[in-house]
């Protein structure tokens, strides 16, 4: 067969998971995705996601591509890997591509959405998938804040501190947040960008969430975003509050 | 201190707990409340709930109570007990009772909710919440199969075969099906009788899946109902999808 290039959808639970990206023998999405691969197709195939999502972090959309030289259909692929892989990880469709498209380098927009619960009462049906905050939030507040990051600004104050990539440069197209209508309490923080650096989420959400309950003010964001330093931001949020939840090319 | 009776609303996660009654050395929620109890009074406490709920069923509203010398106020105790207790079981309140209310006896009805996903794609976030069936189900036969039910039965077809109450007659409320606004393909069988035979509401919910899939028409449900022969009955519905709801006195 010539060679022919796959587009995958698919949505994980990451509470099991060392991230997406294969970390020698821990359990990862990728590293379970490309051995299932193996076991259908018989060739050592690796598969290039949209982005890395980091331990504990969910998708409910994640793209990811690959290349083989089988001649089972896409929908076929799908079928195969969903009767293989585990239940919290779901391939939600499979089809062609061009020989060129590329996961990670052709996205144009990545949205994450970060949800908080703010009541004093637990969700323990839910309790993997926000971060509970107990101290009642301004919303205002934060919603201004929000405001403020979007557009091309330097994120070095949002970054991991380990993190070492040439440009903290992103444009920021949308950042909002969204009371739910169903859970008293449920917050979403949505944010699309052209690309974030590493826990610049985690690290927005939390810096936002001190703002939320007073420990900063709007003025004291400002500066903080302003002095691209990461030790002048906040907290980071945990990881399980976190979801990839779309990704355009 | 004089003897005291305290009420627990309780919820809890039933995925890691072998059922609500203690047995032995394994997880019951049961067993983890009195362990806590026990820190918290110094007295051996015996936590009498609403009625058993087996291993893997879950409780938005389960009712229990307890008789302590403590003179720890009710609100205390929640926050002591929310503290100690593992993230999977939460005591929503804590309220001195007369001396006389026993949380089995006194109950006048029960309320089980069972999910039901109906699609072809599973929602790995939710999965231990819901049953996933995948065949498309005929939702105005189970309605009229549920609406059968209702009233004062012997529900002798729908106990757990090892069984051995004396009576197997119960009255039913309260028994539908409601479409989940939210959540596309998501059901909900709701039932509220003065009480359940083991495993009564999971074998009428499988006996009543299985009809919604042509696997048996409603004449055959009818019979099945009226043979009080447990052998005659359909598949069991599996734990996951049950929650206790509410408990009437």
């Amino acid at each position: 067969m010539d060679l022919r290039n796959i587009k995958l959808i698919i949505s994980y639970d990451g509470t099991n998971y060392h991230g997406w990206q294969i970390q020698g023998d821990r359990p990862t999405i990728q590293g379970i995705i490309e051995s299932k691969l193996r076991m259908i197709t018989g060739e050592e195939i690796r598969v290039t996601a949209s982005g890395r999502t980091d331990a504990g972090v969910h998708a409910i959309k994640q793209v990811a591509n690959f290349k083989t030289r089988s001649d089972l259909k896409p929908l076929d692929i799908k079928k195969a890997l969903n009767s293989l892989l585990p239940e919290d990880i779901y391939i939600k469709d499979a089809e062609y591509v061009s020989l060129d498209f590329h996961a990670r380098y052709m996205a144009r927009s990545k949205t994450y959405e970060y949800r908080i619960l703010n009541r004093k009462e637990p969700d323990i049906f839910t309790r993997k998938y926000h971060w509970h905050v107990l101290p009642p939030l301004n919303i205002e507040d934060m919603a201004k804040a929000l405001s403020l990051i979007i557009g091309t600004h330097d994120f070095s104050s949002f970054r991991s501190s380990g993190s070492s990539v040439l440009s903290s440069v992103r444009t920021i197209f949308r950042a909002e947040l969204i009371l739910d209508q169903e859970t008293i309490g449920l917050l979403k923080i949505v944010m699309e960008a052209n690309g974030f650096l590493r826990h610049m989420v985690r690290n927005i959400v939390g810096t936002i969430v001190q703002l939320g309950y007073g420990k900063i003010d709007l003025s004291k964001f400002r500066e903080i975003f302003a002095l691209r330093d990461r030790r002048a931001a906040g907290i980071k949020a945990p990881a399980h509050g976190l979801f990839l939840i779309d990704v355009r090319y």
